[in-house]
């Protein structure tokens, strides 16, 4: 029987023919956000959908009300085997500004990098090399007695338009696609070229937009301003109130659900290598603010804030009005983290906001949406074969990574699907995506397969 | 000799033959705003030179960068009397939207309104109508035997565009015009159709627009929000720290110059006849803010200020965007009264906020002018001889009012010519000074000019 470094031997031994088929996707030209494009986003779903069928599995090419998306299943060697679903995007961004790129976006090449070979083209990074890390991965299984896992394969075409089908595709196909099992997600970055990372936090999200209303239009502030209240002070009273001299949030039970982060992840993290004097001058800063005492990786990964990303009131022009403004409003977001319920953080805000106003002031909630951190807990068992597989590979242990922003297929999973992620990737900070000239480091793709090989061995373990 | 009740009695008589001459200047469209009136500006200037020739008086149209000043100067019967400078404009708003006008703007008529005759066209109130006043009450002592006042007359052709001429005249002319004495504006309203007026304080206005900035550029609030710091929340502290529970002003300083107001006045404001409940619900309110206990009048006329007229930061579009501001910006304005220091509160201001900076917050500050209150004293002789020249022309004490707002033609005299003025007028609310339709009380033009013929014999008594 085939050993786990049989199935690496074959991943090496494939190298040329596996980079070859990578080629082939790249070049095909699938921006989903431009709908002069949309017969190559259905091209790059058939291509895929052949190579499934090509390794021996089903595989649908299925219609959503934008690009399609692909659905495949593979059986394991062992019908007792676990279950994964994996998923991946084959949509890319626009390759604009052509002008920048050094050779045609869609003409995939080997170049030479910093630090070794590197594949460059519109995709290479986001998504199309990482996915096809997964397939290589599965390809060298096949050819040595089949897969240690169940597989479900999930890609679609439209992330990098927000994935607008795919809520409504996964609770259509519920029962299809969610297995007792864990999702895996190849989306996200390394720690740095030698030290692969598993992200297993990424914080919530509520955003709410308060208006406020005194007056009912804009004033004279010297025949008014006085005995009229200002809504834009009423409004900063608020903003002022919301975080008290340490930086924390005042809103009551804001911190009901944050965990404590365990000791040995609050050490790994400490020990991470990473250049914060760098991070900061890179946005023009010196110092790092918010909760005095915690460092930047805990405050954006494992931190819960709250940030006014717009305010505006009364006159914005030019010069100076003498106006006392009728209303004044600001867009909130909270980032929420362990527990937090996103719910009640908003109505504790609504409630925060009410308290505060004065006699005659109107106020009006605009809610832009509310979900809740999602956490693979640091004690699961996925998780703790993942990293001892990505260790055998990397030589040293993976990062164990928050994200600060959201990824909504992420929540999707948890909460049309009841499954939590496992994302795991291979890009690098210098992937350059979304830019021109994208790259994709040679080693990653091939360090990616073998990783995949040995995170899907040891999760049969 | 002649008596006063005399001169008041050609005043009464010369009535018809003064309407008609309000009329002959009310035709000329005097608009200064519009260059395609120029020639009317000028013939405005010309007709007043002329009256105050046929009076006997020297009188000039004098050339300024714009429309024209007229300058005329009148002796007094008597050598040893006091001096006074008259204030009025010939120029006029446009009369746009001229649909709404029932009759020609400048085809003046005298019409039947709900409180007697009225005089209808554009300038009627604002200012040729009760600059007239004044013009009829000389007239009328010249008929008599003189005046009992020198007099410097200054009509200027500009007041609609921000008299962007008069100060560098006041400074060419200051010797010629700025005698001991006081100035006498008309271009203010009566308290209500029985009750006139005497516009005592303007107070002063300090404007200042502050510039916060963080990061060196916008950022994604999930990849940064918590150890970047937000300047949108940096300027509402600053904002929110301005005020105290009280509505009071928190700048070190502020309240320095700031008078108490005499018992006597504030009585006499409780006593005026004023519908609070009406100001309020005409702009949407049921409730006085400001300062807790102090009355509409007393904030609006006697108390300083602070506020917000704009603020922006950040994205203020439609819907949400996950945006750390790296900029927050806001205009401060300050009313000022008594003997506050605009300066000084200008410095005090900016010391606040930047004691109120974190680390890496960087501020601008962009000054919008700064003008200091005026404040005829309460105790000054000229305005208790004022005060009873109109309670004996209207049978009730004239409300010793103040202005919220700033007049900066009275800063102006005060500033270039050193002379306190009293701002005296026959306005009312009503009268759609700027609208269509603009009217002029014919009671205000017979009663103001008795009532400038009564203060000028009482100035000279």
């Amino acid at each position: 029987m085939a050993t786990i470094d049989d199935v690496l031997g074959t991943i090496d031994a494939n190298l040329p023919a596996s980079t070859q088929r990578l080629f082939d996707l790249l070049s095909i030209p699938s921006v989903s956000t431009d709908p002069a494009f949309t017969q190559h986003c259905l091209r790059a779903a058939n291509w895929l959908a052949d190579e499934l069928k090509g390794l021996g599995y089903t595989a649908e090419v299925r219609e959503t009300p934008g690009h399609p998306i692909v659905v495949g299943h593979a059986k394991a060697k062992r019908a007792d085997a676990p279950h994964v679903l994996f998923y991946g995007h084959y949509d890319v961004q626009p390759p604009d500004p052509l002008e920048l790129w050094e050779t045609e976006p869609f003409a995939p090449r080997l170049a030479d990098g910093k630090t070794g070979k590197e594949i460059v083209a519109r995709g290479a990074s986001d998504d199309k090399g990482q996915l096809m890390t997964f397939l290589e991965a599965c390809r060298a299984f096949e050819q040595n007695g089949g897969l240690p896992c169940h597989v479900t394969f999930l890609f679609e075409g439209e992330e990098e338009t927000g994935s607008p089908s795919l809520p409504a595709f996964l609770a259509k196909h519920r029962e299809e696609l969610s297995q007792p099992g864990i999702a895996l997600v190849c989306d996200t970055s390394m720690w740095n070229p030698t030290t692969p990372a598993i992200t297993v936090m990424l914080r919530g999200l509520a955003q709410e937009e308060v208006f406020i209303r005194i007056a009912s239009h804009d004033l004279h502030s010297g025949m008014f301003g006085g005995p009229v209240n200002n809504p834009v002070h009423v409004l900063a009273k608020i903003i002022a109130d919301l975080h008290d001299a340490e930086g924390r949030v005042t809103l009551p039970g804001f911190y009901d659900g944050v965990p404590d982060i365990p000791e040995d992840i609050a050490e790994q993290w400490r020990n991470l290598e990473f250049d914060q004097a760098q991070w900061l001058q890179d946005v023009g800063l010196a110092h790092v603010g918010g909760e005095p005492g915690r460092g930047i990786m805990e405050q954006i990964w494992a931190r819960p804030t709250c940030d006014v990303n717009g305010i505006v009131g009364g006159y914005t022009g030019k010069g100076s009005k003498t106006v006392l403004p009728a209303q004044a409003s600001a867009k909130f977001s909270f980032r929420l983290v362990g527990q937090q319920d996103a719910k009640s953080v908003l109505e504790s805000f609504r409630a925060f906001v009410r308290a505060r106003l004065p006699a005659d002031a109107k106020v009006e909630f605009l809610n832009h949406g509310a979900s809740n951190a999602l956490q693979l807990p640091f004690g699961s068992e996925a998780l703790s074969r993942a990293r001892r597989a990505l260790a055998s590979e990397w030589g040293k242990e993976a990062a164990l990574a928050g994200c600060g922003g959201s990824i909504p297929i992420v929540g999707a999973f948890k909460r049309d699907l009841g499954m939590d992620a496992l994302m795991i990737g291979f890009a690098l900070d210098d992937d350059r995506i979304h830019s021109p000239n994208e790259k994709y480091s040679f080693t990653s793709f091939h360090k990616g397969a073998r990783s995949w090989a040995r995170v899907l061995d040891a999760l049969a373990a």
